[in-house]
């Protein structure tokens, strides 16, 4: 048709007009942030949005335009989330960095960025001056957050909050094309070489209004919502932008996330919903446990990140008095995928819920075939959406296959339900010899024994098999179980030549800054060939 | 920025992607359609969509292509959803028509639209046919549901049922811009000359995104959903586009909206949320009270169209258990502006609840000025987002003024907190001796005498003071109440020259095809002057 008879508003989809909306219909609504010592900062949506336009007019006095990234190292609170939509409000590109990962691997991303501003937390700026000076780039240092720690570079950090003060003019938010980018994150580097994933407007906001859905989080102005999850790792699941949208109170734990503090700041603010890896619930669950309370205000815990086990969820559920809601996404996806909904009376622990419309999701062979049966057999999972990674950041060829489908690395089985089980990371497989071995597969087994707290399986090199599997477990206190009750539970339940080889106890489980099992680590580890245990067998356990 | 630094995947907002959802992750959720006599049929949205495409093959070889217009003239049934997903998943535009407007009326929407197909519902044959021989475009009719009922005129109605199911080839399904039509609305007459709205892919996909967010219609795959606007009302305020996208059972009333049928339905089909008029739920609740029954299944009633009063509201929650959510909107939005959140304890006849993200308003002066204070005085309002009109169909001048605002012709309040109160239409208040007056005022305080079923106020032509107030009421069973009771509620409430110059009680409120009063009817009848009653007052009440 070459003439469109009538049409509707122009309307980008643009993340400024998320902070706009709440300003303008919830301005009350709060955002709690938890300072050391238990004190307790607030500031409505209105006052947020004002000095986040005023840190926009700080940045541009810096040089910063459209399409220039303005990185952030930086924990959860007020200040990191006016610095969001500040930079990306003003067509920037808010580059946010995980603390915990190496100076090398920090350097290397900001390289990649090159990003001219860094924004920094106090006590992380002795880490910033570190990073700027083997990165290069980065010209101007800002902190956040109380005066900056000293140390670490000569690099002078001007406190943003006195610039903001003394801010003038205003920058314009918005009117820019909606796939425009607004963030970039690299992939947190627990399964290879960091990648950056560049987020758009469009892809945020729509990720947004699936957020507020009643059947995925289901995020309403009468919750308090505790974001437990770093706002440097993948948008803390687009809480930030979901809160504002919807005139919920957005509370914010710092960088604390103990038990202790956690139970503190839930009572404290009557938090309604929380979010964050099962780690974290876990430790909140032992510190209530061991030192007494109750959570009553709680009702619902978002959690994913990493599978849960069935034991360890109703271990929450119990302690908390709250329903746990699985979840599965990846930073490639902005990041949730798959939410189970509130409440769902046939809610289990291996059950990631059903995507939600403009996520779509199928499984194909190794190589990428499609299967021709898509429920109730295990696959490789492939994603599409608006929220889905097309292009790696610095990268020319796609990230998605010659249909469009981006290969998400998971391996998945998907019920007749529709349910999505993810049942291992295709990386996380052992390869022993010649036969593959599902790590995810023996944890669950494992981790339903009452005695555990935390198990992870990972390949150990073999001289003749290639890998072998090793069991890493932290034991829940008081536990006597033997290595040998901890192997005879997989018996008759994994294939025998599955057993771990060994095992390990560990007394702190290590975990990467997103509360995930540091599988990385345990490899560098525990992952090397012991040739004494090695040469014990001369049969592979598979013939 | 030159370079975009990564992406994220292309991924048209295009309606036809909402059944595919529903298809692919909810196939055996079910819509299910009243028959004649009780009989229900019932369908997977998995063999809905099978239909469907089934359906566009159809209308391809009848020569539809993008673009063009076809003509709906039906109830809310199963073989409408699928029409519409045939003519929208191709490219083509859905007009939709209203089968209690005129015969005049319609042809001239037809012969606007320049539709070329017609499908009607098989006792809306006859209907069909006049109005196809006054429009003059229409080539084809094809009937559903049934046989198609005789007389009219010449043209052969088809059954498209056994054109479906003897369709050969497919019809590719989306793969266009977001921003294309696919339907079309003229506004129902009940103000003035319906114009046509054009809604696009774009629009309904994120109003769809909006109906299943947890503060607003909160759509759930746990529920069963009954949908009492009719489909020709302004896209049955769309829910047929948000159910299959959240895989909730839509159980579609056909033509019968009685009280009778409607409580057979919603027992033997477990709905748990229903959505219409309130003089739907009002003949409901009059049903019960007269013939027995409980609707124990059923937890909320979304109510929007008109404004419901305090008393109704409570009646109806009482008698059907079931909490009500008031709504605001307008053909030209989609049509949802405002729902108040399920459960709201906060609730209140008068509060229409608050945009969510991707709609805005504002309130100016009649002239269109932004009033300087927003908040608790009324003004006129004006609407903004992506869903929001910007130009009626076959217009060339935009519906917006200059900043981008669409003036929706209600006269509002919008309360500190930011909830919505609707005061009035621009359009209904009456100009008596030089002053204004509200009917909706009025309207509310005499609704909330417990001996009154449905008020409405009009102006009647007096040749001294340009319009007087006339009340028209129809009491409740058994009333005893005398006019001067009625006139006597309103006394110090409203200024003296409000109160009406007459009291008329009919038996039977007109209702135009929405269920909304039909003013425009009342007007014809009881508004010209009337010589002995306005030559009574030589001075006008005002002064």
């Amino acid at each position: 048709m070459s003439v469109i008879h009538g049409e509707m508003q122009s309307y980008a989809l643009t993340v400024d007009k998320l902070l706009d909306h709440g300003a303008k219909w919830h301005p009350q609504a709060e955002v709690v942030t938890a300072r050391e010592g238990g004190r307790l900062d607030r500031i409505g949506y209105a006052g947020l949005r004002q000095r986040s336009r005023r840190t926009s007019a700080v940045l541009a006095g810096l040089g910063i335009g459209a399409g220039d990234r303005v990185a952030t190292l930086a924990w959860n609170t007020q200040a990191h989330v006016e610095v969001w939509f500040a930079v990306m409000g003003m067509g920037a590109v808010c580059h946010t960095l995980n603390p915990r990962l190496s100076e090398a691997q920090l350097a290397d991303m900001i390289a990649k960025s090159g990003a001219r501003v860094l924004i920094a937390a106090a006590d992380l700026a002795p880490l910033a001056r570190r990073i700027a000076a083997r990165a290069g780039s980065v010209g101007r240092l800002l902190s956040i957050d109380g005066p900056a720690a000293e140390g670490g570079g000569p690099l002078a950090a001007e406190p943003l909050e006195s610039l903001v003060d003394a801010a003038q003019g205003e920058v314009p938010w918005g009117d820019f094309d909606e796939h425009a980018p607004c963030g970039l994150c690299f992939t947190s580097g627990t399964t290879g070489t960091p990648k950056g994933v560049t987020y758009t407007h469009r892809g945020i906001f729509l990720h947004t209004l699936r957020a507020l859905q009643a059947d995925t989080m289901a995020l309403s102005t009468h919750d308090s919502v505790l974001l437990a999850v770093p706002m440097f790792h993948a948008n803390g699941w687009g809480v930030p932008f979901a809160t504002p949208a919807v005139g919920a109170r957005l509370i914010l734990p710092g960088r604390h996330l103990d038990g202790a503090s956690l139970a503190a700041l839930i009572n404290a603010e009557s938090v309604t919903v929380a979010l964050g890896v099962a780690t974290v619930w876990l430790a909140l669950a032992e510190h209530l446990e061991a030192a007494g309370g109750e959570t009553p205000t709680l009702k619902r815990i978002i959690v994913g990140g990493a599978p849960i086990s069935p034991v360890l969820m109703e271990r929450i559920e119990r302690r908390l008095g709250a329903s746990v809601q699985t979840s599965w996404g990846m930073t490639e996806m902005s990041p949730t995928g798959t939410v189970a909904p509130p409440d769902d009376p046939r809610r289990a622990a291996h059950l990631s819920g059903r995507p939600s419309i403009g996520v779509d999701l199928l499984l194909t062979d190794a190589e990428g075939v499609l299967l021709p049966e898509q429920r109730g057999v295990e696959g490789h999972l492939r994603a599409r959406g608006a929220s889905t990674i097309q292009r790696y950041f610095g990268e020319t060829r796609p990230a998605v296959d010659a249909s469009g489908w981006f290969a998400t690395g998971d391996l998945a089985r998907i019920e007749p339900d529709g349910n999505l089980v993810i049942t291992g990371r295709a990386k996380d497989l052992i390869k022993s010899g010649g036969e593959w071995i599902n790590p995810a597969e023996i944890e669950e087994i494992i981790g339903e024994l009452p005695d555990v707290s935390l198990a992870a399986v990972i390949g150990r090199e073999h001289p003749k098999w290639g890998e072998r599997p090793v069991l890493l477990v932290k034991m829940r206190d008081g536990s006597t179980a033997s290595d040998a009750v901890l192997i005879d539970a997989l018996r008759g339940r994994v294939a025998s030549w599955w057993l771990p080889d060994s095992v390990i106890r560990v007394d702190r489980m290590p975990l990467a800054a997103t509360g995930k099992i540091d599988k990385m680590r345990l490899r560098a580890e525990f992952g090397r060939a012991t040739e004494t245990r090695a040469c014990r067998q001369t049969q592979h356990p598979a013939q």
